[in-house]
């Protein structure tokens, strides 16, 4: 396995590079739809020892990837989404673990998706490319772990839809995943999570360079819609206490413009925030990625009822949650640790005061690294011989 | 005073007609813009009797109107937007109080907008029409109750943005304000406030068919972009919690589409309820609304400090708040109260359990409904000879 590290400090796994898997046995994705051949994007940081088990698996949400630490020779601007969480000596320390990051099927940094060409007509696939969910990213992860020799991961790991990933491992490979940690997340979308990717989604699908997808083969790209979308999604990662600390009600300037230009400072960073996004993402796949969040929801077929649909889940878990996450409320990870004590699992829950909302997952904070810290430790001593 | 009543039963104030009421004394608006001429459509309930003191003014929030309460004789289903609120032995008595609706300047239902004639070029205002604050509003509604010969309102009342005027009134006219019914409200917006109204902003700003405003000139409508600005505020009108009650996560059909159709009752919802607002509404008086909202900070002036904007207050208040109101939180309202209090204003506050969230002040709700009644009991003690 190539460990591309290059530390500059011992905090950092340094340069990395990205690989590419290629895989042409057919999935099966939920939807019935089949994906003949695809690719996937993938870093690794750390050795996998001999006994092939000290392999994190690092699952991403939104708007991230498969660079999860670690930087770029050519880009040393690019960190990793993550890279505060996993390096040599960090929480999830790659001087003991071999840490995995995938991008998603359907993605846009590097796995097959919507700019892919469609083998079966040259084309990008744009609109044609099929809705995934949640389960079919873990059968596919689970496949890039075949051919990485990886029986079981120690552990799978990741926040909000990321921590769906985790849970989803623990049901559809229970044997495969030792440990689960499960952050900032839910056991499935409330209405008002849905209301709002549905609003995300109507400013792409309604923007009119949408093309019912196919915006690439018209030259064009549904930024305005993009843009709306990410303004949207960004209020729902911050608190509201986390808004009026960092923002409040400053203007830009000393007077109102009374006009349409920002006259708040919140409305600049919205702005600027929902630019750059449109920028670089990919407006299929955010699409799909709403789509796969609305979807999951593993208690659906046991009659709503979580602890039924968890019941095939082997691993020890690690569920945390933040105070001030309104996207996904503590209340949420409390009914994930609930149906799991119903099974008798192994759990550990913390729900850390931050004051961050949900986005404080992906944030530094004392308490919260200390914790994944001494979990991680823990299954280091499980599973060294 | 025409006192358009023709009652079907003894709760309804029965068929109403607007009247329209026309100035051409300039307007200097807070932004430095003057109208030098405008008109104010309006409604009025009950009769003023001969002390003329037992005036109720009315203040709409971000969709409504003058249209309060009754129906029109040739629209029966056109039903007032706080009927439920207003009328014979109702909590707000029709058969003591003389009430007035007003739609406010920059409106899309009677009074002067951006739909209107523009003196000056004999086209329609569209993108020209100057920004409005609460303040133009009440000065406005000043001239209203100039005309009527109403010296001092027994009450001015309203909720959310009506809620602002109230404040305003007793602020700007404290001698006309013997009493202010301040609901659901707040006294500033917060960022997460601002920045929701921004993303409505951006939906219609960034519509191809905006035109900077002069979308009539261009023979189109910015109907997309208002149509995600109401899903985005609708989503803040109600409670997660009543959202999951009404809706939760169920499915239109037995199973999911795996395409970009509702999948989701809510989902549908959103559309239907956006579909309707574009249908209706005017972008650019939706624009300018918004912007006033954002506005709206009588401490601004005095360095944040909100009990010495209140201290010219005269009025006694009613100040109502609902506990699942995430929009202008409970918290809020009790900002309000206390600046009163350090102004030893009389102040009556009730926190009402209700689980509709922000819309709570439009619904029927038995505690919330004899609170006001027996408000306006007092009100009508103290106006009584």
């Amino acid at each position: 396995m190539p460990n591309p590290i290059s530390s500059i400090n011992n905090s950092s796994v340094g340069v990395v590079s990205a690989q590419q898997a290629f895989f042409d046995e057919p999935l099966t994705l939920k939807s019935g739809a089949v994906l003949g051949q695809y690719e996937l994007a993938y870093e690794t940081y750390g050795t996998l020892n001999a006994q092939r088990n000290n392999a994190v698996l690092v699952c991403h949400a939104l708007n991230a990837s498969h660079h999860v630490a670690g930087y770029y020779a050519d880009k040393p601007e690019e960190v990793g989404w993550w890279d505060n969480m996993i390096g040599p000596g960090k929480p999830l320390d790659t001087s003991r673990f071999f840490v995995l990051g995938v991008n998603n099927l359907g993605g846009c940094h590097g796995s097959t998706g919507p700019q892919s060409i469609n083998p079966r007509t040259g084309l990008p696939w744009g609109g044609d490319f099929p809705l995934m969910t949640v389960e079919d990213w873990v059968n596919a992860q689970a496949r890039l772990a075949d051919r990485l020799g990886i029986e079981c991961f120690a552990a799978v790991m990741g926040g909000s839809l990321g921590g769906m990933q985790c849970l989803q491992w623990s049901l559809s490979y229970p044997q495969r995943t030792l440990h689960a940690l499960v952050i900032a997340c839910a056991p499935n979308l409330s209405a008002q999570n849905i209301a709002f990717n549905e609003v995300a989604r109507q400013a792409i699908l309604t923007d009119p360079d949408f093309n019912e997808g196919n915006y690439d083969a018209h030259g064009v790209k549904p930024r305005r819609g993009l843009r709306v979308a990410r303004m949207v999604g960004h209020i729902t990662y911050l608190s509201d206490d986390e808004m009026a600390n960092k923002f409040g009600r400053h203007l830009k300037q000393e007077k109102e413009n009374y006009n349409f230009d920002a006259d708040f400072e919140i409305e600049s960073y919205l702005r600027y925030q929902g630019d750059k996004f449109a920028r670089y993402f990919d407006a299929n796949t955010y699409l799909r990625i709403t789509k796969a969040l609305d979807y999951f929801d593993p208690a659906l077929a046991y009659g709503g009822n979580l602890a039924l649909a968890l019941a095939p889940a082997r691993a020890a878990f690690l569920v945390i949650s933040f105070s001030t996450d309104w996207r996904f409320a503590p209340e949420r990870s409390r009914q994930i640790v609930q149906a799991l004590l119903k099974n008798n699992r192994d759990v550990t829950y913390a729900e850390i005061d931050a004051p961050h909302g949900h986005d404080a997952f992906l944030l530094e904070d004392a308490r919260y690294h200390l914790l994944v810290s001494a979990y991680f430790e823990r299954i280091d001593r499980q599973i060294s011989p």
